[in-house]
Formats: C-alpha cells, structure tokens, sequence
C-alpha cells in the first residue's frame, strides 16, 4: 500500500465525495496498481475488475451507500468496491482461508448488501431491495452492476421483466465490456453490439426530432406521424432499445472509463422515478496490456508474473483430460457434440471448438438452456455432452429432471469443479451435485479419481450406456499417485481387502477421496489397524454387489466430499441396513456451507484427507 | 364420436391433407365439440386447448408430421395434435389410469418428439432438434408452439437468445391468448399487447416506405436517412419487433382462428433460411361461452357441468387454507408480500391479492426470480411468502442454494401439490421437495397433515423461526378425520406409543401419510399388531429427539411419500444408525417417476395408503 496517497486516505465512500476529479482518477490509478499486485499474488478476477474501476468509484461517490445499496452481479468484480468499503487493510488476505472473500459477502460489510457468486441474480434481487424499499418508504437507491455476459442467463430476463413494470426506483447499470467470461454470444450480444455502434441513442433521438422538424411543408406532419400517435407506430419508430420495450429508461451509452461522464450519466439516472437501465462500456482488463488483449485468460488466475503475465500453475487437470479425450473421439465419432455454458477454457473445450466448431455450442450463461437443448440434441439423434462446473448445475436442476431424466434422452453430464473447488469459496463449491444426482431418477452417476478412470467413465457413458449419465471429476490435477496402488478401471466398484482378510473395518468411499483412503491405509497400517477399502465408481445407482461386500464388515466408515444430507454416504446406509447389516456406521462429510480456503486445507478440515481418514478410523 | 363425420375420418395428419377449407372449418367444430364432453368427464385443460384448435389444424395441414416435428411448450393445449395423430379412439381415456397422458409422450406416439409438463422448455428443445436435422442433413422443419405467458420463463428466453443466432431452420409459433394461465403480467406481455394493437408490422413497413418516397424533395433522401445506412440508426428506426432483435424473422400477427390466415403464414415461414418467429393471435376458451369469459377458471379443471359451467368438485383445500391465514396475518402485519409465479388462483392467493395489492407479485412463470426476488424482500425487511407447486419449484433449486440458504434469510416457502398430484401426471408429480430440501444447508422443512397444522406451522415460519422455512402440504383436501385420533400440533414430532407399552414396531411417516398410519394401526390391532407411531412435523432437520424415541423399537418402517433416493427416510436411517440403533428398518417410499392416476390410486400403489402400510408391517 506504499505510495498509494490517496487510496490510503479512503476508509469509506463518504472520503471519496472531499475528492477533486484530478484526485479521483489518481485514486483509480493507484486502484489499479493494487489490483494487479494483489491478484498477481493471491490469485483471483483480474480482467473484470480492472474494467471496472472508473465505474465503482463513480457509484461510491455519486451514491450514498449502505443507505443506497449496491448489488453486484456475479460479484467477482467487487474487489474495488471492498477496497473503498473499509478493507483495504485486509485486501491482502484476498481469497486467503480466515481473509476476504473474492465476492460480495453480508457478513464481511454492511456495503455489500447480497451475497453473490452465480451469474444473473442482481436484478431480481434489487428488484426485492427496491420494492422492500417503495413498501417501507425508506427513500434512496438500489443499483444493479451487471455484465452484458451474464445478460445471457434467463433469470437476468425474468428480472428485467419484473422490475421493468414496477415504479420502483432502480437503476440497473449495464456493465458492457463485449464479454462474459470469453467472448460473448447470443443474439443480445449481437443486439448490444448494434446499439453500441454509432454510439448515444440519445444524440440520435434529437438529431431525428430537429431533421424532421425542419423538412419543409411537411416536417409537423412528418413528425406528428411518427411521435404523435399513443399507438404502436410511436412505439416502432420512436422507441430506441429493446430496454425501453421492458419498461426501462434509458441512458446510455457512456464511456465507463471517464468519470466525468459516468458522474454525468448517474445523475440523469437517478432523476427518474421509474427503473433505469444505465448503459456503460468498458475494457475488460483495462489498463494491464497483457489482461486487455487475454481478458479470458485473465478472467480467473490462480497468480501470476506481473511482468509476462504467464500463469505461475499450469499442470494438466480434469478439465484439460476431458477436452482431450472428447476431441479424439469426436475425430471418429460425427454424432458428438460439445456444450458449455460462457466456461470453453474452464471446461476444457478450447480444442473441441477449434477443431469441431459446427459440434460445438457455447450458449451463454445460460445452463438451463444448455440442459434443455442436450436433450433436444439427444432426441435428434446427437451425442451431446455438457461440460460444466458442478455449482452451477445447480441451475439445470429441473431440466435434469424435466426434460432429461423423464425423457431419458442419451445425454452426457461432465461435471466439473465437484467437491472442494478452493479459494473461489461458498457459492462455487460443488458440495451438492452428487446429492441432487442421487433425487433424480434415470441418470448414472460415476466419479473418477484418476484421469485414466474419467477418459474410461467417458467411454463408458458415450458408448456402453443408454439415457443420462454423469461423470463428476474434481477441479485442478489428480493427485500424487503411487505406482503399486494405482488402481483405475470403469468399474462400477472395486474392493480392496486387507492382506490377511480380516474383515473388521472398512472404508467406503468415492472419487479423488479414494487416493487419500490408500495413504490412510498405510498410515493406519503403522498403528496396528488393518481396513479394508471399498471404492465407488458408479455412485448412483449403488451396485447392489458392492453393498453384499460391505456387509461382511463390522464397522464402515463413508468418506465422501460432498453433503451429508441427501448424499450418497446415506444411501449406502440404507442399502446396508435394508439388506440386514448390524454392524456400525459412521459417515464423515461435509455439512453446511464451505468458506474459501485451500482445497487441501478443506479436505483436512473435514477429515477427508489421509489423516483425518486414519484419525477418524482409529478412534473407532 | 357420434356425428363427428368428419373427425372419424382422420387417423393421422395425412388425412387432413385430403379436405377443403370447408371440411376443415367443419372439423374444427367437431374438435371443440369433442374437447368439451370429454374434459367435462374427465377434467383437463380446457380453455389452452379450445384456444389452438385452428393452430392445430393449419399446422398438421400445412407440415408433416412425425417427419417434421412440433414440440408443444408446457403440453397442455396437446389434446388437438392427440386427436389428429392417431389417438382419437382412445381419447375418453385422457388422464384416466392407464390412458392418455394430458401432455405430449413420445411413448404414447412417433408424433410426440418430447415430453412436456413444465413451462418454456420448447425453444430450447426445438433448438436441440433442429441443429440434430441440420448436422445430419435430414431436412424438414421443427415448430416450437409457446404460449405468450410461457415466454415469461427465463429459458425461453435462453433458447430465443441461443436460436435467434442459429441458421438452422426452426420456427417458434407464438401463441398469443394475451394469458398464461391467469392474465399475463410482466413488461414482455405488455409489449406484445402493444405489437398487436394496430395490427400488422408487415403492412405498416410498406406504409412507411411509401409515404416516405411520396414527400416532395425530400423523400428519397429522407428514405435513404431513414433506411439506407447499416447502421444503428436502420436498426433503431427500421426494425420492428425485439424478436427480429434477437435475430427472428418475424411473421404476424396472424388471426390464430382463420384456417386461410394461418395457412398463408405459415407459407411464408416456411420459406425462411433462418429462425422464423410465427405470431398467432389466439382466444383461450374459443368458442365455449363460459370457457371464453372465465379462461382463468377453466384453464385447469377436474370436471364440470356443460351447461353452466359448475365445477363438480369445490371442497376446501389446502391452498385455500393458506391463503386465508395469509390474509388474516397480513392484515395486522405489514410486511408480509406473497408472491406466486402465475398461479394465483390455484395456490389460493386470490383472496390475498384482492385485500393487500401492493403486497402481492404475481412474477409471471419465472420460478427462478421468484425466489431470489423474495430473498431481496427479505434482506430488505420483508416477510415474503413465496407459493409454489412443488414440482415448479425445482426450476428454483439454484436459487434456494445461492440466494436463500447462503445468505439465510427470512424467505418462507408454502409448497403447495407436495407428493402426489394425480391426473396431472409424471411432469407434475411433487416427489422431489423433500429429497431436494435435504440436500440444502439451513432451510427448516416442515410436513403438516392437516388445514390446522398447516396454519401453525405457517405462523411458526413466520414468527418463531429466522431463515428460510418451508411448509410443504399435498393437492386438495385434508382426508377425512376421526375425531378421536385428530391429532395437530406444531411440534417437530409426535410419538403415539403403543397402549400397552410394547416397543416392537415403529411406524414413521410425515404429512398426510400420518392419516394413514393412523388408520393403518386400528387394521394392526384387529390382526393382534400393535405399532406405535412417530410422525414428523419437521422433516429438516429431523429432531435429536425423535431419533432417540425410534431407537427403543426393534422394526422401524418408515413411510414417504415422495423419492427414497435421498429423501427423508434415507436421513432417519444414517441418524439411527449412527446412533447405534441395530434393529431392522424398512423404506417405502417412490422409485422412478409416477404416471398420472388418481392419488388415491397412487398411494395403494406405493403401499403408501392405511391398507399397504398394514400389509407391509404385518408381512415384517
């Protein structure tokens, strides 16, 4: 924080309003300054909030929050409002375990009115503030910052429809940067482009009213043609933006990195008394060259070198076997197609797209969609697989079970991200999907814990099987494995006995959890206790034969990365107790909802590493 | 199907292509005569279905079906497309046991290309459908038919956005009745209403251009201002509908009751290279007098005199009951909102919105938004109550996990047509609450059985408990009570022990079933069984207490009427278990998904009724 005079003398939004406008764009350089260090070193959204910077000092200074309330979409481009909201003592401890959330969080300020982390939210719930707000006459501002990326999910329309009928004040500013996480598509892109273009609509709406005014003899009628009728032909020719055809006002657009113009711009909006949609274009990554021309790749860094920019991690992962593996055998294989959702490189799709671009479909922020369509796809004889992070599947939960399960169309699930996902915290850990797998009828579910078992599971979905299947992998690298106990197949389960076939504990468990369940073996080894492993390949449904081995056991212990409540650690209860077992039980999972912090430090917390398995084991 | 000269001769779309305009004109009478007989007997979906009797027609008349494929949204306006394609001789068995579904079924026909129930999946699916037709070069059409409130639902508007870009050749009918099932709401529905007023926007352009050029001077410069540039500027002035926005050919609006109209247009659809949207004007209950004045009430019916128009069935219910404690406890409290996603009347509002307007959001079918407006409500100070079928509020399932649970607030769900719904069928059944319930972190479940307890735990959601709450209760009526076992409290559980003390087997279940049980143990006794029984109130989480009751029996049968997989009674098993218990324990609970049939029907079915609950503890 050297050297950052200004930004040093902010402890809350009400300093910025003693700023001057030289002092303001000092202060937003210095922002920049900060970002770009912090994230270089801690990791996190660097392009989007670069973008951002200008846009966030503007509403801090123009409004007046906590009275007015701020609600960020998505929420990773939040890092300049906390630094303006009394953190930026803390912003070092960015997305570090017991340090500040990469996103908007109630319990971290009074500024941060909602918690965010999923795309396409803020306007639905600023619709709730608002109105809460108009019933409670509380007066003031509620203001959505939402992307033109996370305008392409569904639930940003239903609140646009919503909030466009009310009289509520509300103004919803449009963060346009021509991106949601990469490139953006979709036809409201396309449409934004167009109203971006030839730049304000409202420069345009006088240069039309004076042209046709002065067109002789017949300007007056001309002009009475078009504006003068309360019927649809006013609404045709006068009306500028699919916006104002919601209800909305309009402003915009406005160049998001002059503060002069975006003060100019917030105080027009805030005059009207009905909702206002505030159009403001940025630079994604804006002012570090390297972000500016690889916004995507800069979208979410684990760290970087500030100088070159290269990523300081790049190991192969999940995401990148799955890609490859899709792509070689869409080379053979014409009917496989590939789905994401705005997530090409998170998911591992970058090559597939290249090289399968009529088979390739990056819908937008848009999982509900992308559900919905694998299945039409499916139903038209396709191959499709959606690739997509576990959290945010969460949002396909009725299409997997409406227009899937029921149907149970051939679609393949590649879900990503499940289990601890680390540092990007409680709204993007994939805690839930093998827990809202196991309501759904129909669907398979298999969790590899070795690359080698996600290409077979893959195989295995695509070819041997019929109806939906899920493969559920982790994010990051398969872990260390140890020659002699590499054990991958695509076996539904596989039984490990002890070496001496005592048959007294046994640990059942699934996933990458499985290579800690073979160091906890070892470590249990050296005190004296023999286990027995039982892993699960296929999760749901729980092959009967694996509950027959499991019964020979005085005492089991399931360790699963995921839920308690609903999971499959209580499935395999009930098959055990239905099917006449009297030993014990115990399962070890999560429960509740996980903070940030390291994915090992997690799996520690929760006993789901080696040692907490041999701690949890011995003690019986 | 006597006097139904014409309709007898059809037994697949091929025929219709043999009659004249006036023999189809004929027919479509005979189809609304047809319609009404068979939904007064059976109860259907009345008004939907005698609004797209023409649409229908003209469609089957004007493309080949199964060859080309229309996919209906939401399914209930199918009846028609049933009678065309094959299954007229079995109509009088809609919605019966073993008969016709109420909703598309590719089962029951090739003609059917996906299944249907819930809202706003069709764009998406016909988007899947059609980039199938184009990837493997088979030609023909897909039609997506959507209703004007469907296209409240966040995926339609996904699938417009991911269509509106796509070459494929897809035509999206708007069936346009100015309703979804109540009146329509929202800013979309207000601008259709403003496209239709003045008729055609094809007229209207050629309007515009030929007064344009007829301005002396001026008027070919002016034309060339107006449309000549690529620009915005054309786009702004020359575009018509948001839907060529989104990258739509826009045909329309057609009279959806003229046979002539619809066939030309449908011509012209066809003619596009690209995604078509085909707007239809349409009159719910056509043609059915009290259908026409009253749509809201004869969208959905269980039967009804054709004369009047009475239902025959009118009970109370416990969405009635609900809306009336809402009403009684609005009415001194203030910040009570009640908000329903298009179901006003069905969840019992209707009452609610007449008495406290300002405090009622009808969101449109926007399940999604409802619940993350509610929560904004919430953390603005409001007591929102959101009611909503249980099966609707699987589309909610992110937002319950993102914007409710994680951000704990004060949100109340009344889950309405939890468990069995009956006729409605396998896209309606509420199965899936309960099981989904448990997987997410700190939201309260509680199961009432009774009109009573439903007002106690609604009071106790609202005035004991922080967070989010649910109180969830079936479809229709409490089932006849006994007075001597009425038994409602708001506990989180109720122990009857046996008379004697015994302490064999153990009865669990939770909301209506506990009826039943009751039931189920005066047949026990008469076979010389005494079961006790446990019935939960609250069924997340599930009380200490009552896992330290159920420990003392030696046979815990445990009773659900919704999913075993990861429902309520696989939680009870791992906390007994855990807590040591080594008696025996049986599930009953629902496997796979549930085709329509009487609840009652469903409930023998299931061993869910007092006769099968008997049986399964009698037989051990």
């Amino acid at each position: 924080m050297l050297g950052n005079t200004i930004l040093n003398g902010i402890s809350s939004p009400e300093d910025l309003k003693k700023l001057n406008k030289k002092e303001l764009n000092l202060l937003c350089e210095e922002i920049r300054h900060e970002l770009i260090e912090t994230i270089a070193a801690n990791g996190g959204h660097l392009a989007s909030n670069l973008g951002v910077v200008e846009l966030t000092v503007a509403l801090h200074s123009e409004f007046n929050s906590p009275h007015d309330k701020i609600v960020f979409d998505v929420g990773h481009q939040c890092y300049t409002h906390k630094l303006l909201t009394g953190r930026k003592e803390q912003f070092n401890t960015l997305r570090k375990e017991g340090g500040l959330s990469g996103f908007p969080t109630p319990e971290e300020s009074e500024h941060d009115p909602f918690t965010a982390g999923h795309s396409s939210t803020s306007i639905s719930v600023a619709c709730g503030l608002a109105k809460a707000k108009t019933l409670n006459r509380e007066g003031g501002h509620v203001i959505a910052v939402i992307g033109d990326g996370a305008l392409s999910g569904g639930l940003a329309y239903e609140g646009l429809n919503n909030a466009g009928r009310s009289k509520d004040k509300l103004i919803v500013v449009l963060n346009d940067n021509k991106m949601s996480i990469s490139r953006n598509v979709g036809s409201m892109s396309r449409y934004l482009a167009l109203i971006r273009t030839k730049g304000s609509y409202r420069r345009f709406k006088g240069k039309v009213n004076s042209f046709v005014i002065h067109i002789p003899f017949i300007g007056q009628r001309l002009r009475k043609f078009i504006y003068g009728s309360k019927t649809a032909l006013k609404s045709l020719l006068y009306r500028s933006t699919l916006f104002e055809d919601m209800g909305f006002a309009y402003v915009g657009p406005v160049d998001g990195h002059n503060l002069n113009h975006l003060s100019q711009a917030i105080e027009v909006a805030k005059e009207y008394k009905k909702p206002v949609l505030l159009h403001v274009c940025t630079v994604k990554g804006k002012g570090y060259s390297h972000a500016e021309k690889n916004p995507r790749i800069f979208h979410g860094v684990s760290g970087f070198d500030v100088l070159t920019g290269d990523s300081l991690s790049s190991n192969k992962d999940f995401s990148g076997v799955l890609g490859e593996e899709l792509c070689r055998l869409a080379k053979e294989d014409k009917s496989i197609c590939a789905i994401t959702a705005a997530m090409k490189s998170g998911t591992g799709l970058s090559r597939f797209y290249l090289n399968n671009i009529d088979r390739f479909f990056d819908v937008g922020i848009a999982e509900e969609h992308a559900v919905t369509f694998a299945s039409g796809l499916a139903a038209g004889g396709m191959k499709p697989v959606f690739a997509v992070y576990s959290s945010f599947l969460q949002r396909g939960y009725d299409q997997l079970v409406h227009d899937v399960a029921i149907q149970n169309t051939h679609v393949v699930f590649a879900v990503d991200r499940a289990g601890f996902v680390g540092e990007d915290g409680v709204t993007h850990q994939g805690m839930f999907d093998a827990a809202f797998f196991n309501t759904i009828p129909n669907i398979r579910v298999y969790s590899p814990c070795y690359f080698e078992e996600l290409r077979l599971y893959l195989n295995k979905a695509l070819y041997e099987l019929e109806g939906a299947c899920a493969v559920r992998y982790p994010r990051g690298a398969e872990l260390p494995l140890e020659d002699n106990e590499y054990i991958a197949n695509a076996n539904n389960f596989t039984l490990l006995p002890c070496d001496n076939g005592e048959k007294s504990a046994l640990l059942v468990t699934y996933g990458r959890c499985f290579s800690q369940a073979l160091k906890a073996r070892r470590l249990l080894k050296e005190k004296g206790v023999n286990a027995a492993i039982l892993k699960l390949g296929c999760i749901k449904p729980i092959d009967e034969r694996a509950i027959q081995a499991a019964l020979e056991y005085d005492k089991i212990y399931f360790f699963e990365e995921g839920t308690a409540s609903g999971g499959i650690g209580e499935r395999f209860c009930l098959l055990l107790v239905e099917a006449g077992y009297k030993g014990s039980y115990k399962l070890t999972a999560t429960e509740g909802f996980i903070p940030h912090a390291k994915v090992q430090a997690l799996m520690h917390r929760y006993k789901l590493d080696a040692e907490g398995m041999a701690e949890v084991i011995y003690e019986g």
